[in-house]
């Protein structure tokens, strides 16, 4: 992350997914920077920010105009490919919540 | 952060703080850590998970039980001389998400 995501006035809703990796990268870079780009073809997105520390905890926040944009984007066939391999490679756990952004200040 | 919070079932609180800091350390590891403790002894607090790239782009994200928690919080007096002092020398810039979590869901 090198910016802070500029999103609109809220209301608008963000995607916390904090991570634990496992260790080596087994192609995890590549599929990062590629979800990421794709992520932001998506309708309705509206930015994204991320930080992982050198123990491999990490959070990626991800911010969408709706509810249904998110659900398109969890359900998009090469995101589901990714989430898979998630699981079964890069991912020691992880844990995703959905939110509604209520208010935001900045400075 | 070493580990992904232990949240209770939804719906609670987060705050997504995400910021740039300025360069060299200047006491921000030590109020960062007194923060950290101080947050977690509040009333209403859920946990906090935290990670920032060597570029010094971080994000902290605390989960509360309620509005009026989060309020306090941003209103105790030993956090607000931390906000001051974030403003004049830790921070260039951060923006503050105040967010209301309606699912969540672990691997």
């Amino acid at each position: 992350m090198s910016q802070i995501a500029k999103t609109p006035a809220p209301p608008y809703y963000a995607v916390i997914f904090t991570s634990i990796r496992t260790e080596g990268d087994q192609g995890y870079g590549q599929m990062a920077e590629q979800m990421a780009a794709l992520a932001s073809q998506q309708p309705g997105f509206l930015g994204v920010e991320s930080a992982r520390e050198g123990d491999g905890a990490g959070i990626t926040v991800s911010y969408w105009e709706s509810l249904d944009a998110i659900k398109s984007w969890r359900e998009h066939s090469v995101h589901q490919i990714a989430q898979e391999k998630g699981r079964e490679i890069w991912y020691g756990s992880y844990t995703t919540r959905i939110c509604k952004v209520e208010r935001e200040y900045s400075f």
